[in-house]
């Protein structure tokens, strides 16, 4: 399989995508695609990506972008680590999370861009409407996560991953976040998959 | 069951969970959130609604936001028509269109607002921005619609609904749409289902 990540490895999306194939221990390549030279419009990236986003998975001559979508693909086609919960409700849930964090908190993602994750930390505080954002983030997470719980669904699962960039996308910049959520933020960011991502090699901003 | 829409019924997404359950021909009760008073943000909703958002759809005690989420949920657990497709790379398609309406193509969603598909149609033309993500729109939809094809993955599934809603955006407001997705676009918005939700009595903007 080949992945179409961004450039600088900043993309939480690629990221996620990353993170799967890792746990499924699929072998792939790992490509880059330059966004701020706007090469995911150009036509070759286009033909393969109906969105002209990253990331992008080739499976063969099988094009997917949005990594909900390849996710989900990729625990189905897959053996392995499962990616999602087995139970229905609780699955029903981790996409829940995948949506929401993929649709919403905006102020948070604007004024904590991944650069801030990947690169450097922010120095500015955050506005009114991102610490709304960021209430709002701890409410919904907390009231997923038992307390003393390791995962957000009882194992493992992709959910964990997206919602562990979402907080440390706070945390990295030394804002305030709920200890049972630093925690488990911390403790997912340890993971050797994640760590994979984390360690990558990154060309100056 | 028990479904949560916008007071105006004019939430994309909302819509879409309310026709997936129609084709299930599942009984539900359909109850209004009056999202201008910020009603999604009292207690009383956001304990069920994670996210604070329409729609929000009761299953017994089981609350769930996202309509990704939801529709899938009621995929698995509910027989009935498929809401999804069944073969795994057309699923994955599916998703995919899903995950892209409701994260990109931002100037469409901002200048077509839903209220100029159930309301009253926009009257100002389109940004240069908008445009483009129009062209973007196009070109997505035709790569993946066959020619004279009356749906994207052979028979009806939910992301029909999305994409039909999406090319609304530009129809209903005199916009330029080819042909063959115009044709398309109006052919879903026939469908009985869909028909309910433009016919839902409204209350004045
Ligand atoms: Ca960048
Ligand atoms: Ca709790
Ligand atoms: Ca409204
Ligand atoms: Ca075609």
């Amino acid at each position: 399989m080949l992945l179409y990540a961004d450039s600088q490895f900043t993309s939480p999306y690629a990221m996620s995508v990353f993170v799967a194939l890792k746990e499924k221990g699929i072998d792939f390549e790992l490509r880059t695609v330059d966004l701020n030279a706007g090469a995911n419009r150009a036509a070759g990236y286009a033909a393969q990506s109906l969105t002209q986003r990253v990331p992008t998975l080739l499976d063969g001559d099988f094009a997917l972008s949005e990594s909900s979508a390849i996710t989900e693909y990729l625990d189905e086609v897959h053996p392995g680590t499962p990616l999602y919960p087995t139970q229905a409700k609780a699955r029903a849930r981790a996409r829940q999370v995948q949506a929401w964090l993929r649709s919403d908190l905006m102020p948070i993602r604007q004024e904590r861009s991944t650069d801030t994750v990947f690169y450097q930390p922010a120095n500015v505080a955050l506005s009114d409407a991102a610490l709304a954002a960021a209430a709002k983030l701890f409410h919904g997470a907390d009231a997923l996560l038992g307390d003393g719980q390791e995962y957000l669904f009882g194992t493992w699962c992709i959910a964990d991953v997206d919602l562990a960039v979402m907080l440390h996308r706070l945390i990295l910049s030394g804002d305030a976040v709920p200890p049972k959520l630093l925690a488990y933020a911390r403790h997912q960011w340890q993971r050797p998959s994640v760590q994979e991502w984390v360690n990558l090699p990154r060309p100056p901003l």
